[in-house]
Formats: C-alpha cells, sequence, structure tokens
C-alpha cells in the first residue's frame, strides 16, 4: 500500500494490466492524486486475457473492432499530450505482460511496485521495447536498483504465479470486465482511466 | 444550429441514439457548455442498430456483456446525481428511437429540436415511458407547443427517413462506432459523455 501524507483516510484496489492503454495513463497519474487525497492504494496487476475470453475475445476488442481501436490510439495521443507523458504506439499490440505482472508481485506493495510497474507502462506505450522480453524486464529493475536475479525467482514460484490468478479472480468476482479499474473499500467499482478522479474521491468519503 | 451567444467560433456535430444512456447526459449538458465556448452544435440523431449489427451485435453491448451492462447503470446512478439529472433505469432497454430520430428531424436545427430530444431522453431514462409510442411521441411535442400531427406527416415522408440513414451512413464514414460522438469541422472525433468538454474546446480552438 502506497504511503499517503498523513494517515490515509480511505483505500482503494488498483487493478490494472500491462497491455493496457488506458492502465497506463492511470499509473502514471495515481500515486500523486491518491496522495492529495488521502487514499491508500494497492497496486494489483491482473492478466485480461482471461477476462476477455470468457467475453468470446481472443485479443483486445481495440484489435476487434476497427473504427473503435482507431479512436483510442488517438485518444491516447491527445491523452498523453495533455498529461505530459511520453507515447509512442507500440508495434505490437496487445503485449503479454504475464512476466512483468507476476515481478510486480514479487515487489513489495509499495513505492518500489509503482516504480516498476510505471517503467513497464513506459518501456511499452513509449519506448517501444519488449516487456515479455526477460532482458527488457531486467534492465528495468537493475534501472531501479532491484535484484533482477532475486525477483525473477521469486516470480517463478507457485506463490506468485498463484497470486497472479488470485487478482483475476477476484477482480472478476468484484465485477471487474476490463482495465483499468479501481474498487473502493465497500466494494464500489470504477472503470477506466476516466474515473480515476471519481475513484478517489468516492475512497476518501467511504 | 443552435445559436451561441455572439458569433460562435466553432462547430461541432452532435452524433447521438435515443436508446444510449450517455447520449442522454451529453444532451442534458452540450447547449449550456457549448455556448459558454462559442461552439455552434449540429444536432444528428442516428441508429446504432445498423452500427452495432455491423459489429456482430443484435443487441446493445451493455446487454451482451453482463458486467459491462451492471457498471453502466450504475455509472448512469452515479453521474446523473452529479448532474442533478432526473434518472430511473427503464424497463426496457435499449428501447427502439427510430420514430423519435425522425420526428427529431422533422424539426428545424436549433432550440426546438434540442428541446424535443431533451424531452425524448428524459421519458426514456427519467419516466419509463415508452419512446416507440406515438402518443407518448405527440404529447411531448404538445408539451412544447409543436403541432404533432404535421410533424408524424413529415417525419414519414422518404426525405427524413433518407435523412436518418443518410445521418448514420455519414457518422459511420467519419469513424463513428458508438454514441454520443462528437466531429468537429476539421473531422476530429471524440467519442463518449466523457469527452464531451474536450470535444467542445477542440471545436473552438480549430
Amino acid at each position: 500500500m502506497s504511503i499517503a501524507a498523513g494517515k490515509p483516510v480511505g483505500r482503494l484496489d488498483f487493478f490494472f494490466e500491462f497491455a493496457s492503454t488506458y492502465s497506463y495513463l492511470a499509473a502514471a497519474r495515481i500515486a500523486d492524486l491518491a496522495v492529495t487525497r488521502g487514499v491508500a492504494v494497492t497496486w494489483r496487476p491482473l492478466l485480461l486475457g482471461p477476462i476477455f475470453g470468457a467475453q468470446g475475445w481472443n485479443t483486445s476488442p481495440f484489435n476487434i473492432y476497427e473504427a473503435k481501436g482507431r479512436n483510442m490510439w488517438r485518444d491516447m495521443e491527445r491523452l498523453t499530450a495533455r498529461y505530459a507523458l511520453p507515447f509512442a504506439k507500440p508495434q505490437t499490440f496487445p503485449q503479454n505482460g504475464l512476466k512483468a505482472a507476476r515481478l510486480t508481485l514479487a515487489l513489495p506493495d509499495g513505492p518500489h511496485r509503482a516504480a516498476f510497474a510505471n517503467a513497464v507502462y513506459r518501456a511499452n506505450f513509449a519506448e517501444g521495447r519488449d516487456i515479455a522480453d526477460d532482458t527488457v524486464l531486467a534492465a528495468l529493475l537493475s534501472d531501479l536498483g532491484e535484484e533482477s536475479a532475486a525477483l525473477n525467482a521469486a516470480a517463478a514460484t507457485p506463490e506468485i504465479k498463484s497470486a497472479l490468478r488470485c487478482n483475476t479472480d477476484e477482480a472478476v468476482r468484484k465485477g471487474v470486465f476490463g482495465a483499468p479499474t479501481f474498487v473502493a473499500a465497500d466494494g464500489e467499482l470504477f472503470w477506466g482511466h476516466d474515473r480515476l478522479e471519481q475513484a478517489l474521491e468516492w475512497a476518501a468519503a467511504h
């Protein structure tokens, strides 16, 4: 749980997937916004693959529905410009975020986990790097001063694999159908980067 | 085209469908927001049926994908509360907006068209009325001081039927895949009530 300035007044589960463009925006912005509102955020990676599969999709809906995809990429250009975030449309979409998600869970919840997640998002959506590549992930960890060998070993344990499956399963039970999704302590669910501020307001008030 | 205070500095096509929940929010809010930004709005009803059909859906995606639908209804409760708009989940969703869309096009673009569209949305999403019922539509027109008999006759002409088909076809050519969608004079497209303010800012600046 990220440490807010003073005692947090609320808490929020942040469900994200490394292949998700709008999750990138949420990951880049949530920490600062949460601190000013006194909300403690739990960073919970999940996999959209099984969730989309249950809806009958074998890839991102942005690939299945062409006009919807075209709009999303243009929307990302506009929104990253608005928030002064780096952006370059990746060659491959969606990328496989499985290894990155497991490494994220191998880091303790807190600033280190958030920093690694943001580094993975930049690699995917700004730097044209392959986030399924062990070398790329090891470099991102090293840049943050983390021990990539130890974390890779931890990420391969049954405990971490199970933790990722449980995040995904629990998200579905809570009503999650896409990412990013924010779930407050009382179960109130907010879908999409567009609801980030409202989710934090709710978490601070409930 | 709605008249803005002073000479409009931009213009925006507002594509909406009477069955669409988020179009209700946009219709209720766009006129006032556009005036303060000096943007002239053209109210263009369309039918989502053919657009969704081309995507392989025979009803609203909010009915096809249960968790997505549950979130939408809860989101509508929160957003209508936020904007102080009346709301009651209709018994039937989606309702058939064909007749209402034709009547809308039989009214000259301007305040009368906007007022009728808003009355239809309230009937659908706040008053539990059947917007495919001629009696209901006639009552809405009468409440606004319109001649319902003459408008019904106009709405049944080939010209009006064709105008609605052309709105839908042109929307698809511009990249529309859902509603509400806003398209600026330079072709820039913004999808969803969440992009209403950004669309108006763009229209005023381009």
